[in-house]
């Protein structure tokens, strides 16, 4: 297998590892056309990533009229690390060096309870699914934080809804229990990354995932690149005002997209409903638990409740609004929509649709498909073993090419 | 001088020639060290590029101990055209090949004239310029339209306030009245490639340039490209909806940016106040002429009309409501306000300010200038000569590094 340190030495040897990775095994010949490099350089090349353990043989290719070449394929010992926290439930996937999920594990934690506890979970439930023996070594792991990260230090930044995470070196508290590379990035990213890995955005250079859960992000590719912003926050759209007097956010100021969209306000307003009579099914389900979440707003909606179906609207809508400025300014090839929230039903899907294609402009609507995420729930694990994949099958920083 | 039709035979001789574009003469050295280049490689390249006339030998660098290296530069005869075309106006300047203005030419004329005219008023303005003698020769000419324009087709796209431009094929036309390549593109990007070159985003690689004018639109730039989007339309928000049931906007809809915002719009509130008597000034101005313009506002404001005061103010409310917004989810590192209505005073820049800081995310305005263009009414000239340059000194398509 390969050794853990191992790196690539040269761009070319990342770029054949990546499209490894991203496209499957590849016989020499198609390899030296994709890469542009001669027969005897890519030889080269391949002979050196064999010694590192990053590439083996696969047999030969089909003959194309001459000699037949041979296909390379990644090590079938490469594995990565997807970790996605969520606000209150932690997931855990072990995949091969294409990023295919070998083994997932999830358990419900709150990230309340701090990092320690957090991180102990992520460990035990990667340590239960090395257990069988599918990943006796690991190669590195990418872990998404709902908040604020801090990219270059690979820690959360002030994470509003998190006590204790702030500055919480979670990079390096992971990196040491596993022994590997770690990078962390906040969840939003990290699914937008498996999107574009695995899911609807497979082939979309530009495009937003739009996430609507407990809070509200939005990840934005840029040419097949994350866009972080020069302080890592680019997408942290939740607090965009909608309203000047709207009503009262989390964040201390008012009329936020959250405070009107989120899981969280529509929890607030399925209470409301509930108390004032308008819902039967809402009142219920209130009535039983004391409480309601934006699930119990799902489940009221799947069994047609007017008031529940409206709550989820009202939502679509708000989101719509914000996405309708943000679809004009950034002229996006795809918007992807994802979240607890945005999977709940088709009526928030189709209130956002409609909003920007009444408000966007028509030169950037013309052809903009948004719909939901593929992935689900997978988006952010495989978003995880993305971005550590593209650090471990890439020359260090220093050597990289100008 | 360069052969007209001479392109750059490798990608390390286009990075060489932008090098010298972008930070001027340098020693082969020096040359050698910021292109990771052997020094029998570089000379290989310098010695090519010496054949196809795009650089000579500017003597020797003082010695660092050893030998002396000699000093790289471009070719002193490099000429680039720079075409603004804008509302009521026409700018052309010719540059050298660092893109430094040795000269520049102005017409009065609208939009609404049509093509045929505008251009024709362009290339006279060009003839007058190379009379004495200061371009013999030029390599290249890039032109900005006032409105939506496909890159790609080099061609104007139902562009609202120009009658007679829609698809008329810009490009083409000036390409063959000149004889050298064109690129099209709008105002807006040509002026943010202007301040990406020789104003105050020179170091910045994520920035946004807003430009409010007769329209209102915005230029983003993300590690030191242009971000066209998927159509081209990225950027245009001047029709971003700021309230459901504003005044009404020229595109059709109502509440847009440009309803509140532009220098249309500021005319028109303009006469209002004229007409309501709250503002002796515009009342003045309006008796003379029976119309008001954004530049009379700009004029009562220089005397200190309060309700012109208030009209630059409340404009520069509303951008900074939208800008928030943009501030929020781009994260960018700079944000440069440039056009007409823009320079007005320094009113409309402080209410932008004050509502950016107030309301986007403090982790994205933690440390972000918002100032005024360095180049103002040169922006576009300089960038237009910048985009044709990116073209001119880099290798034809298809023969791009990977």
């Amino acid at each position: 297998m390969p050794r853990i340190a191992s790196r690539p030495e040269t761009p070319q040897q990342g770029r054949l590892l990546r499209l490894l990775r991203d496209s499957g095994p590849h016989s020499r010949a198609e390899l030296g056309e994709a890469l542009k490099l001669s027969r005897s350089k890519l030889a080269h090349e391949v002979d050196r990533l064999t010694e590192l353990e990053f590439v083996e043989s696969g047999g030969f290719a089909a003959s194309r009229g001459g000699r037949r070449s041979s296909i390379v394929r990644l090590s079938k010992h490469l594995r990565f690390v997807g970790v996605d926290i969520g606000a209150t439930s932690v997931d855990v996937a072990i995949t091969d060096g294409q990023l295919d999920v070998l083994g997932h594990g999830n358990a419900e934690i709150g990230v309340h309870n701090g990092p320690d506890t957090v991180l102990d979970t992520a460990l035990d439930l990667l340590s239960k699914l090395r257990a069988d023996g599918t990943a006796p070594d690991i190669h590195g792991a990418g872990v998404g934080i709902p908040g604020p990260v801090s990219f270059r230090d690979g820690a959360p930044v002030a994470p509003p809804i998190m006590p204790g995470w702030d500055q919480y070196p979670v990079r390096e508290t992971m990196s040491q229990a596993l022994g590997v590379p770690v990078q962390v990035d906040n969840d939003v990213n990290l699914m937008a990354l498996g999107e574009l890995h695995a899911g609807v955005a497979r082939s979309v250079d530009d495009f937003l995932l739009v996430k609507i859960g407990t809070g509200i992000g939005c990840g934005i590719v840029v040419g097949g690149e994350l866009h972080r912003g020069v302080s890592g926050s680019a997408g942290d759209i939740g607090h965009i005002q909608i309203e000047e007097n709207g009503p009262p956010c989390a964040c201390g100021n008012s009329g936020c997209l959250e405070a009107y969209a989120s899981g969280a306000a529509l929890a607030r307003d399925a209470m409301a409903a509930a108390r004032a009579g308008k819902s039967p099914r809402l009142a219920e389900l209130f009535e039983k638990s004391g409480a309601l979440s934006a699930a119990d707003v799902t489940d009221a909606v799947s069994v047609g409740d007017p008031a529940a179906v409206q709550l989820l609207r009202s939502g679509g809508h708000r989101v719509g609004q914000v996405l309708a400025s943000l679809v004009s300014f950034f002229n996006p090839g795809l918007v992807v929509v994802a979240g607890g929230v945005a999977g709940a039903g088709h009526s928030l899907l189709a209130e956002m649709r409609s909003a920007v294609y009444r408000r966007s402009l028509p030169l950037a609507t013309g052809n903009l498909p948004i719909v939901l995420s593929e992935l689900a729930a997978a988006a952010g694990v495989v978003g995880g073993a993305r971005l550590i994949s593209d650090q471990v099958l890439s020359v260090p920083r220093g050597i990289e090419e100008r």
